[in-house]
């Protein structure tokens, strides 16, 4: 199922609203999630700098390198005519940069003529570079250039129902990508041919979804590593009697569902029991709070509530919001399930519930990816919340 | 083969030469392929702000987030005492971030006591946002903050011996990921099915060689969108008839050896199998003039005396520096081989030659990763520069 042209519509009317609300004249866009969003594009060309360009009323103007920018048509539903290429020349050069070239186009599209003009840009977004930056801030002096503070990923924290279908669908593939995984951890094989497997399941989903590639490549962390979350895998054998923590997803068409499992290679010494249990009872508790009207905070409240019953902590959120993913994150940066964050919830919000517990040397790791209902939790997968154990 | 910790210590020193030849008192170092080349970092972790702070002569520091900074030894070879982890609660806020703190942490490790001090950053570098480097201008502003143009990029365009054996590696897994894609590459196959083997070499690599993920997904373009160059996969069949245009990688602790070829699912057409031949007999052109003491825009001038003789053109570069390579590039930014650039090529220097023709609807691509050897070129990859044709 594809987006609807009406739904595109939508989406652009609800970023113009809060173009209002927050007082600026143009937008530009250049994180590839939003760009997606708005326009549809997808392509590997976020590592040149690119942006879309959006005024309270005049047409979407969008702006990249010539070798992407003439095929932008194959993804995009923006018309060539909006589509504007910058010279190959350009491409990593210390003596210019594009955003010189764009910020002159900019100029021509009449930037500087509209009243004010404050200028929204997506500030912490990896995709810009301070270069690119000041290079902009220095060609367009009469240019007030603000930070827009994720104004369009928080357009995107509420999905459509196309986007939970969407979100059902890629649930469905990392059902398989997960299950693959774990059949696949064996002692004795090396951890690049266990990735090679998820990888494989990721890409091609199951015979009736195709898959496609997640923000993050599979985390697998393994032995004494296994208390560092970000690790990649190696080349040497999983060792009977290690804990391997997963942190995989399944993709359609751009939208990611997440998931967290530890696997033990043989039985689990009595810390790792011990704790598999109390964070399969918190997250319980949390997915158990999770509801619309009710704060981001008030969801970790509960988890952390289980926690202290049993005299443990964790400094880390429990969970941010998820939906439309690009490298190299799949969070949206928008909500956090944490102290403070009083954000309330409503249905539509998706997120990824994740209680990893990094102790010294070792760790557990455990999540579920759902979206909010008119009276409760939905969940995208349906996959059993415990350590597996594994003998062979 | 790891690298020694001598190597290890000259790479610092290379810098910090360069550091004094361009009046910096001190380096923020936040490109991950700069990280992994300084002090071993390798985790899906920049995503969230991490820096290295490079002085003349003091301690090498190592600032990122709670949660991977605890592990950072698991992969790096810095002493723990040297890695500063900053909170959990700073993650994604928009009250406050984390290069807040990492300013305060660089104040306390005496950045602002340093002579000047002039600070050099890699400002046109993914990982750094704009509002991380305005975080640090603000809160330092005893500092004079300045571009650092890749100056660590430049010290990694000539490799080592270890790193030269490291990309041969590497090229042994590409050879085996190009050749698996095209035997996959089969008339009414979903592409995303021909990806999942794709991946699947990509990260398992050969019995001898373990893989590891490419800084770019697996690039293939189809039919009329063979003439966009950086498309991902889709899960619609591949029709009989159409090119199929792949850019693909194989890695070996991080080292990228990168490969683009052309597959025509049955008889191709007559333009494109002129194509062919005009940029076969092209890069070899490019490959003959390859050798310590030429320039760069002198390998580009001797493909484009072959093109030119076709009456054909391309905008675009027909190659660039490789290396080590982190998402979302694997170029290292530095060389690149158009006109223009006269970096003079020296013994160990290693690039990606591609030279796609990028035509409406249509394309042909091939590429060549090398070494410039003491009296010409070494190719890391030894696969036939052809158009493969596959009737099936």
């Amino acid at each position: 199922m594809g987006i609807a042209p009406q739904e595109y519509r939508d989406r652009i009317e609800k970023v113009r609203g809060r173009m209002v609300e927050t007082g600026l004249d143009a937008l530009l866009v250049t994180d590839p999630c939003n760009l997606y969003y708005l326009i549809g594009y997808n392509a590997w060309s976020f590592y040149m700098p690119q942006c879309l360009y959006i005024t309270a009323d005049g047409e979407l103007e969008f702006l990249a390198r010539e070798m992407d920018a003439l095929g932008a048509g194959d993804t995009s539903w923006l018309p060539d005519e909006h589509v504007h290429p910058y010279p190959e020349a350009l491409v990593h050069r210390p003596d210019s940069h594009p955003y010189e070239w764009i910020a002159a186009r900019l100029r021509e599209l009449g930037i500087t003529d509209l009243p004010g003009p404050t200028i929204g840009m997506e500030l912490d977004e990896d995709f810009l570079t301070p270069r690119g930056y000041l290079a902009l801030a220095s060609a367009l002096p009469e240019c007030t250039l603000v930070d827009s503070h994720e104004l369009v990923n928080w357009v995107r924290a509420v999905k459509s129902p196309a986007e939970l279908e969407l979100m059902r669908t890629a649930g469905t593939v990392t059902e398989h990508v997960v299950t693959t995984a774990i059949d696949a951890l064996t002692s004795g094989r090396r951890q690049c041919d266990v990735v090679a497997e998820i990888q494989a399941a990721q890409a091609a989903g199951t015979p009736q979804i195709g898959g496609d590639y997640p923000a993050i490549v599979p985390l697998m962390a393994t032995g004494k590593s296994a208390g560092t979350p970000h690790l990649t895998w190696s080349d040497k054998p999983l060792v009977h009697g290690e804990t391997v923590v997963l942190e995989l997803c399944g993709v359609h068409r751009r939208y990611h569902v997440p998931c967290a499992r530890t696997v033990s290679l043989g039985t689990p010494g009595r810390d790792l029991a011990r704790m598999a249990d109390v964070v399969g009872e918190g997250i319980e508790a949390a997915l158990g709070a999770v509801r619309p009207g009710v704060t981001a905070e008030s969801v970790e409240a509960a988890w952390r509530t289980v926690l202290d019953r049993h005299g443990l902590a964790k400094a880390s959120r429990i969970g941010y919001s998820i939906g439309i993913g690009y490298p190299p994150d799949w969070g949206e940066h928008t909500i956090s399930l944490r102290p403070g964050d009083q954000t309330v919830l409503a249905e539509g919000m998706t997120f990824h519930l994740i209680v990893g517990m990094w102790m010294d040397g070792w760790g557990y790791d455990l999540s579920e990816a759902i979206g909010v209902t008119a009276d409760g939790v939905e969940r995208f997968t349906h996959l059993p919340q415990i350590l597996t154990v594994k003998e062979a």
